[in-house]
């Protein structure tokens, strides 16, 4: 039975503690929080501890899944933690990944411990698609598409606007391009032509709409490179309507073969997702299992997905995945 | 630079020819087939050889990738070979694949060599995307759809019967099935509902035709479990629009997580292949450079696709891997 334990519970810590419940076998053992424990009431009574105490659990613990933010949290958490356990997180800033890959490194191999960053699904599944493909098809053409789905940098962004009570923003492939990709065209598309952006929004009565939605539109990095449709919902509707979290996307690559490439092939991988942070706690709690089995043949040090064989995140040996799946 | 050889040379083997042009970092030494050699001309002026030969190649060849048949070449084949070489092959299979594996691995471990079994697209990318999946969504079902693309089995069952000149079969998957299944309706489907198949053929002027139908429709495996249809078309025809072997299909599964099971997700991975062989041989060529990579690590013994680590299939380096493609 592999002992997990979650650091930090906010809905990627309830995705672990409702994912753990699927793999018979995996424990949660503890939640740790930077609040007060007495305040947290986790979804399957695990208990609760505070994030000072966290040391005395050092021979309690075979992973650690950290269940932070990338902004600030994990560049801080995961290397620090690493000295400490064996941990997993998903670090999702994909420029700023050879840094954090470095600091967790020095962390987990000074101290003998195994860690394993950014797992999800992009970075993670994503990730190991494109790897896969461009491995098979060198002379081709990557794409990722994301959505539809809720990004929530963008909510973010909107509910920042003076007059804004709440926003949600989903991203939306533009299904031209998803056509033109999928035919093997090879398309050369520019942001705009990628991607849609739809904004439901929660204004103040006496707001200016006009001027809210002029706000959005405009938006550097966010918005302004985007056609954007901005709606005006009531509060009732967002609770009603707007209420999940799902996302997904695809990785589609499309590559010739042949003397003169004259054949070609399209492989693509796609998530539909009702809840993004649920899939995500579902990939680290099968990477969590990876690196535990890793751990136990004397591996340490920093890994991401593309160091981990597919045979290490099943429950199942060897011999029963080569009988029964391969 | 990774020195590649080819034993047997069909369209598998004009293929890993292709391929290899296609990495940089690979280089294709040797042809070796069992007929004679001088009236063997490979498409890019490789040299041919002798299968007897290959012994004499002991020290120039760091993979050899068998492409024989699955029926009777590769399992006395790769075994063999595995005692003298690093090989990799496509056996496909699956019910002996345990037997098989048992066989080159005993050979390949007695020997210090590395070998990798059935690798290709089913199985093989196939088999990886069942696994990930199942490992991340642990509550689940899986669903493999295959076509719309040649079988070669079919296409030589219809050939064998009296009056028959040439025949090409294609499966193809039933649309509402597939969309049922990608809607999240788990459907429990019968061989029937999932596939049907399409028949062209090329009769003996004299034959009679219905008499052919009737036979291809009620063949017992074949056919008789399937809505199948058949087309008469002429030689001219066959050669015209049916000389390609596309394949393909898409690997799905769809799960719940969360406390009570309350949200749904679809993951798919899918193919559109030209080229069945071509495709075939450029993973072969990919996971040839993995086992390549490991047996520089001093891993010996029999591998399949499962024990890959992603890392391992690419000409880039773990850095340039995570600060571009993760």
């Amino acid at each position: 039975m592999m002992k997990i334990a979650v650091y930090g519970y906010g809905n990627l810590g309830r995705g672990v503690e409702c994912a753990v419940r699927q793999n018979p076998d995996t424990e949660l053992v503890a939640v740790f929080t930077r609040r007060d424990p007495a305040a947290v009431k986790t979804l399957t009574g695990v208990p609760v501890y505070s994030a000072n105490d966290i040391l005395s659990f050092r021979d309690k613990i075979d992973v650690l899944i950290i269940c932070g933010g990338s902004a600030t949290d994990l560049p801080e958490m995961t290397p620090q933690l690493a000295r400490y356990f064996n941990v997993i997180d998903s670090f999702d800033t994909h420029a700023r990944i050879p840094e954090h890959f470095a600091n967790v490194n020095a962390a987990a191999s000074e101290n003998g411990h195994i860690a394993l960053i950014s797992a999800g699904w992009d970075p993670g599944m994503f990730s190991i698609s494109r790897l896969y493909a461009s491995a098979i098809l060198p002379d081709g053409n990557d794409y990722t598409f994301w959505g539809r789905g809720v990004s929530q940098g963008h909510s973010d962004a909107i509910r920042r606007i003076k007059g804004v009570i709440d926003a949600r923003q989903y991203t939306v492939p533009v299904p031209a391009a998803l056509e033109a990709v999928r035919n093997g065209e090879n398309p050369t598309l520019s942001t705009r032509e990628k991607h849609t952006r739809e904004c439901y929004v929660v204004a103040e009565e006496s707001a200016d709409k006009a001027a809210i939605e002029a706000e959005i539109k405009n938006m550097p990095n966010y918005f302004a490179d985007y056609d954007t449709t901005v709606h005006f919902i009531s509060l009732e509707e967002l609770k009603r309507d707007h209420s999940g979290i799902p996302h997904g996307g695809c990785v589609i690559r499309t590559g010739k073969t042949g003397l003169n490439g004259e054949c070609s092939h399209v492989i693509e991988y796609s998530l539909k997702l009702d809840s993004n942070p649920q899939f995500t706690s579902s990939a680290l709690v099968a990477f969590a299992r990876a690196i535990n089995k890793m751990y136990t043949r004397g591996i340490t040090g920093c890994k991401t997905v593309f160091d981990i064989a597919p045979v290490d995140l099943s429950p199942l040996s060897a011999e029963e995945l080569r009988a029964h799946m391969l």
